[in-house]
């Protein structure tokens, strides 16, 4: 039996404290399954005197975590604190200058310093993993970067922010708008504390850009994604997608083109019978398509206590078998620097607008879209209410360019009230 | 940069030249992501002069896989020629006792002697790894073993064999009968040479045994499964079940109890709104159940080339970057042996019977259910067809032996004509 694997656990929020229980409950069994002792020397948080359930009196106490990761008898520094900068960076600086291992849940860091902390980390010959930091407890770093290493890597996509996905859902289930659901979810304390990280799309932004560094062998490039979050995905939309058999689901997608990295994380229509389609509530999904396997879906809690616990010990687990190796499946130093591409793939569009009650709308709205190179799949007009007619379109395949020329041709027709609505009909 | 990583090949059907394939075209890939170049050394088949689309010229050639096995230039033994005894079983072991890893594709080899043969690994200090065995392209094995190492896991199912639920698939959407459809698959060659390892659930029972022993610590037991094949399931019950909302899948359950290890293999209803009813054609999907994770569906291809040998690649991958560890998660002496228990679980039961044009029939019948104390959730009777109508019934949750002491009693109201049908209904 080997030497036992002392841990330094710095943030004891639900997950932290998620982590203490699996480590006590499982002792017996991560050790059959490890071959070592897996040990937790010390912790460090905000306040020491918080109750939080569960006794710390077996661990010694840092107030700094930059202490704790320092420690002589920590030989992993497990980041549960969050935040890009601060505390969770200085922190995870200090445990690899000090000759740790790190396992972190932190998206934000590693989309905004993964390269950095990678090239430091690979250079003294530790490793950081992450596989809590990405859609909880579903093992996609592991899939991705292990289970597909024999793969060129096509697309990756999903759900990735399960408090959005909660939200767009419950904006169906129960035919309300945006803000009440918002409101809601806000009081049962489903967003973060800046609640822009979720609906602006950017906690999901960050675990596509850490995503994508593993799936094409890129440096992290989180200013390379398309961003756009959900605030402004109406009730009306989802309820005309459904009518057209779609979902809107806030996808990610990253793909490796001929002009560069296409990363976007964008509202978007994907079929209501998908997988995708079918994923309702605060479940996480991933869609990894590679050359040899073809398309694998994963599944699963994408946060939470006991799922990210149990993503933050596999990290540990490997650890503790000696299973390394370089941030980002390959050495850092040798990671490409993507040039981000716009998507100007083609794909069908979904477009919503208010038809004015005037003779030869429609035609005019079908001529400015031909003119633009862009053709009908499907349409659609709803009955008048006031003066103006709901009208749904379904594009073919098109370019964002031509669209948004038809688009803005369209404003000037003098036939439509308001902006249309296009969104982006992502195929599975 | 270490030495490179030496093959041998032994199997070069379908999978074994998809693996030629992805060595050849990713071989930078492959070294940026391990870190050494992977070679082939010498290769094996029963016919050399077959033409396989590609050129062997570049590798020895051995016409024994034994030889093929012991070869000095080769540190990892590929066994992609199936068959649980015989030359695989030969070849791998002759590959151990030379000092060479192991990566297999052969789910009935390791069922049937993986107990066996992981002791001969470990002993020697040599790994076998499986990935390609069960789930095809499918992280399984790894996400079962790795990805969720700190979970206690709590229950193991899913669809292991495409072409049972292509099948079962192809009937609903066509509306045939089994035997027909057997027929088509056979002369499409979706079928093993001997059909019965796939429609008999044989192939997909090896699988679920080696599930098992990684998800509950436990020796592979292959004669506990309970074991039952699609050759029964009828049109008239995929008719019915859908009718009442559920599709029905050769799906694998295995789970621990207090009474020891349930594994069962055999035809079940499930939800036909839930990730395995929503499941058609070839794919395969399997779900993890762990204390902390909660519940992971995975879901991808089952079969094929490029899947299988995508797997096979994360195996060579994982021993390239030093990635080492017992066969079965846990050192193979310290596997229990587990205590098969009968499914005595309760859970709700699909009856479909016909029922004789008496007065007072129906009555009779949901007396003996009654009696056996089987209570009713739902109950059906159409019209009449001859002298008998079809009666579908669903059950509350109830013991098998209780409802064996029903269908018993059935037997003896004298309305019921000929045996009922009687499928488990598995809740997810």
């Amino acid at each position: 039996m080997s030497q036992p694997l002392r841990l330094g656990i710095a943030g004891l929020g639900t997950v932290g404290i998620g982590l203490l229980h699996v480590l006590r409950q499982q002792r017996a069994l991560l050790e059959a399954r490890t071959g070592r002792e897996i040990v937790v020397s010390a912790v460090s948080a905000r306040s020491r005197d918080k109750d939080r359930g569960i006794s710390l009196s077996g661990y010694a106490w840092e107030d700094d975590p930059v202490a704790l990761a320092k420690r002589d008898d920590v030989d992993i520094f497990v980041e549960l604190m969050g935040g890009e900068d601060g505390p969770a960076k200085d922190a995870t600086e200090a445990a690899l200058a000090a000759g740790k291992d790190v396992v972190t849940a932190n998206k934000a860091m590693l989309a905004m310093h993964g390269q950095a902390l990678a090239e430091t980390a690979e250079a003294a010959g530790h490793v950081i993993r992450y596989e809590a930091a990405v859609a909880g407890g579903i093992p996609v770093i592991k899939s991705l970067s292990e289970g597909l290493a024999g793969n060129e890597i096509t697309r990756v996509m999903g759900v990735m922010n399960g408090s959005c996905n909660y939200i767009l859902t419950r904006m169906e289930d129960a035919g309300l708008p945006y803000a009440e659901v918002f409101a809601e979810a806000d009081g049962l304390g489903y967003l973060e504390a800046d609640p822009t990280l979720d609906v602006g799309g950017i906690d999901a932004a960050h675990k596509l850009a850490i995503l994508s560094a593993l799936a094409f062998g890129v440096r992290v490039d989180f200013a390379g994604i398309e961003l756009e979050g959900i605030d402004r995905v109406s009730i009306d939309d989802i309820r005309a997608a459904a009518d057209m058999g779609y979902k809107i689901k806030l996808l990610g997608v990253a793909q490796m083109t001929g002009r560069g990295l296409e990363q976007r994380m964008q509202p978007c229509l994907v079929p209501d019978t998908s997988p995708l389609g079918q994923l309702s509530g605060g479940t996480n999904m991933i869609v990894l398509e590679g050359d040899a396997v073809g398309q694998i879906v994963l599944r699963g809690a994408g946060a939470g206590a006991g799922p990210t616990a149990s993503a933050v010990m596999a990290d540990i687990c490997d650890i503790a078998r000696g299973h390394r190796g370089p941030v980002f499946g390959q050495p850092a130093t040798s990671l490409a620097s993507p040039s981000p591409a716009l998507s100007q793939r083609p794909a069908p569009y979904y477009l919503r607008m208010a038809l004015l009650d005037k003779p030869g709308a429609l035609a005019k709205v079908a001529a400015v879209l031909g003119e633009a190179g862009v053709s009908i799949d499907r349409m659609r007009q709803y009955a008048h209410a006031d003066d103006s007619a709901p009208v749904l379109i379904v594009t073919h395949k098109t370019t964002r360019t031509d669209l948004d020329h038809a688009l803005a041709a369209m404003g000037k027709t003098g036939v439509v009230n308001g902006d249309p609505v296009a969104l982006r009909i992502e195929e599975l």
